[in-house]
């Protein structure tokens, strides 16, 4: 008789596999209140690694890191009106404070546009003080009626940067270079992630916003998730609070602005975008236990020679832990390292000892070989670096075999409908096209232009709308 | 004539002079909502690298970190007795989300022990599980009447540990350890602040705890400023959520836990504890920039120097900037790096050229000297060294000579009142001689050995009060 799956597999029922490796691998929990989430030390120590490569990113752009207030006084929202419309159905309001009902009453900040652009208005006075970069990590909430860990929390956490610039061009620029240069190469880079790159429809954009770019993944069934967006605001924020500069000629000028943003939605992508049915594959890069070393009995040789093991690739510059807990069985420590998805285990068992060879367990590829022992620390960096290669490899030929090139609508909602990707020419699709596609829960993810580059307006020829379902 | 001092003097009003150097060295502002904060980049810097720090000393401890929901759920707070008393008065209450009035209220957490327990029932199941060690960096709202930045903040930014363990002595001794060796080692060995280490009177105790281990220290007008905390809890919260495990004798006990944190606060203490006149002393071993190499002039000869000695001491592995904004005049730009109390400057003009000489100007001891500009990057690392423990020295020496030693509570009252600290036996006090102190606005700050070390407990005998007026 074949075991029973330790989750349930991704093709019978795919939202039941990610709660369950959720659950199993330990990354989080349900919260108490509705939608909010507990994360959980292997998932939060994800997010810290996240964080760690993202924030140096970040700061090679000149941003400089800031922190401003959680409570937003709830006048401040309306003063920008698409925003406002944007966010008032997921605002959570505080009314009470210190035991008296607060004259004006504080939301709790769904996006720090408005708080940040209170403190801009002050801080700008001249072109000297521009361009102003300022990122802050977080936690925001907004309302959410169909929670799900990781991908839709009431409460999430995350960055959000915030600049400001003195001509249009620069800002757009400055959203561009976030959008590629640190997160795609973020995600690509580090976690491994295929993503698409392009610019959101006007029915898509962020609320007060005049263009929003973000990076759109494929998940292990096909659906899309927005990864990351970067927006360029406009002037539309500084004309609500009124944030301007006294310019090289001595005429006072409205700035030029962007944020951007990248949460804690990105565990669940790496989930959703690496999982199998045994678990997660955490990419070699971002795994904070690249290898771990494990004891397959308690035999004191066998122990000694894994603990050397550990202490020679942590001298050679591999994140390595020692599994010695023998007091648990070998299958069971086995399979949960499987399910926490660390890249490379070493097995040692006493035979192994005698041939001088150790089990080498990839969990990428899913190969497992004997090795000799001793070859060990000059092997695992490349087959690290390999596997790394490989899981990026493997996230783009899904998107690509998965991806339809069609010319109607109905074309497209079917390659939706069948857990894939459509492209179609965005002149044959339109905003009518787009609320069509609305009706069958499929839309547009972004526009591409004809060279696969982002396009510079919604109207360039040759765009192209890649349609799915998404998260 | 004079010039005008870029701040109050400390003399004329301290807290005004508290006031002026946080926004004229740009740390931090206040935000819209009352007693909420706006961290600055620099100020916001201070904190990261305290982070940074303190990060890697509690991991060192075995400790995790985690994400914990913002949110707590009304009824939650009721749960243990002591807790809600205490924290009541300063909710922040969510009564609508989603647009609509919830079921049952949230509270912003003011602390987090309630929906920790939450988890930590449903995590602890055995003896194997224990002991269970968790920290959480975040922000918590409790609402302050009498706000003043970075020391009382309606919001403020923090990590809190929590562990549970099997029995009381291990809960005790770790309580004891992150007191010693995680806060007061960070204390003392970065941030160059001489603490003073002990134990909470039963009326100055964190609500819900049975003992609460404090960490003290000394400000520039001799007031107390509490800076950080570490606490038993006993097994209140376990009782209140149940929290139990089966032990290696087959029965269900409940768990022993601790909590402890420290915030923002430590940037209002850097402040307090080592400005002087002329702006902050930022300690060496915490500052980002601990040396700023100075153009005087915008000779092409003086740039290529200062850019080439930046990169030498750079090399040298000493965070250096290089201040070239030779359009901004000198004498504005050292004002500023001394009020931002970068710890070294290094000037160099035409004529120091000439000479083969820098101007070397120590912030902390406030001294100035030609050197030989090849002699520096030698010479820097000794030099920041002996700044970093001149620091704790003389923060060290004004405790020890501001504290006097007394026997009554009259005298007490008049050493707090007169800008210090007074020792007094905890036997000649008691709670009846704190209420006593407590007209005067002086608190006992802690109790602490005969020997100087932390009393194991209220009543041990030659207990010495520490008592003063605080922040």
């Amino acid at each position: 008789m074949a075991k029973a799956p330790v989750l349930t597999p991704r093709a019978d029922d795919f939202p039941r596999w990610y709660q369950d490796l959720i659950t199993k691998a330990e990354l989080a929990d349900n919260g108490p209140v509705r939608g909010t989430m507990v994360i959980r030390p292997y998932g939060y120590g994800l997010w810290e690694r996240m964080q760690q490569d993202m924030d140096a990113r970040i700061k090679e752009t000149g941003t400089q890191n800031a922190y401003f207030p959680l409570l937003i006084p709830q006048s401040y929202l309306a003063r920008e009106a698409d925003h406002v419309d944007g966010f008032a159905p997921e605002l959570a309001v505080v009314t009470h404070g210190g035991g008296k009902e607060l004259e004006e009453p504080a939301v709790v900040r769904p996006t720090s546009e408005m708080i940040i652009n209170a403190s801009f208005s002050k801080w700008v006075q001249s072109y000297r003080d521009l361009p102003l970069l300022i990122n802050q990590w977080g936690n925001v909430v907004r309302w959410e009626l169909r929670p799900r860990l990781f991908l839709r929390t009431t409460e999430f956490l995350w960055q959000e940067g915030h600049t400001a610039h003195a001509t249009y061009e620069e800002a757009r620029d400055f959203a561009a270079r976030i959008q590629r240069h640190v997160y795609a190469d973020f995600m690509e880079n580090t976690l491994a992630m295929d993503v698409v790159l392009g610019r959101k429809t006007v029915k898509e954009r962020f609320a007060g916003a005049i263009n929003t770019l973000t990076l759109e993944g494929m998940m292990g069934d096909g659906k899309a998730l927005q990864l990351g967006t970067s927006h360029e605001l406009g002037q539309n924020f500084a004309k609500a609070f009124n944030t301007r500069f006294l310019s090289k000629e001595g005429t006072q000028e409205l700035v030029w602005q962007t944020s951007w943003g990248s949460t804690t939605r990105m565990v669940g992508a790496l989930v959703m975008m690496h999982g199998d049915d045994d678990g997660l594959r955490i990419p070699p890069r971002l795994a904070a236990v690249q290898a771990v070393v494990l004891a397959v009995k308690g035999d004191d040789a066998v122990l000694a020679k894994v603990r050397e093991m550990g202490d020679r690739l942590k001298a050679g510059g591999v994140r390595v832990q020692v599994d010695d807990r023998t007091d648990v069985p070998f299958g069971r420590r086995a399979v949960d390292w499987e399910l926490k998805g660390v890249p490379v285990r070493i097995e040692v068992g006493p035979r192994d000892l005698e041939s001088g060879t150790a089990m080498l367990v990839r969990r990428i590829p899913g190969a497992k070989e004997p090795v000799a022992i001793d070859s060990l620390p000059g092997l695992l960096p490349a087959v690290l670096d390999q596997d790394q290669m490989l899981l990026l490899r493997q996230s783009r030929e899904r998107r690509e075999s998965r991806t339809a090139e069609v010319s109607t609508i109905e074309e497209a909602v079917e390659a939706a409908a069948s857990g894939g990707w459509a492209r179609i020419p965005w002149a044959a699709l339109g905003a009518e096209g787009e609320a069509k596609l609305a009706e069958h829960a499929v839309t547009v993810r972004c526009l591409v232009a004809e060279d696969g580059s982002v396009p510079e307006s919604e109207d360039a020829p040759g765009n192209v709308a890649v349609v799915a379902r998404a998260y």
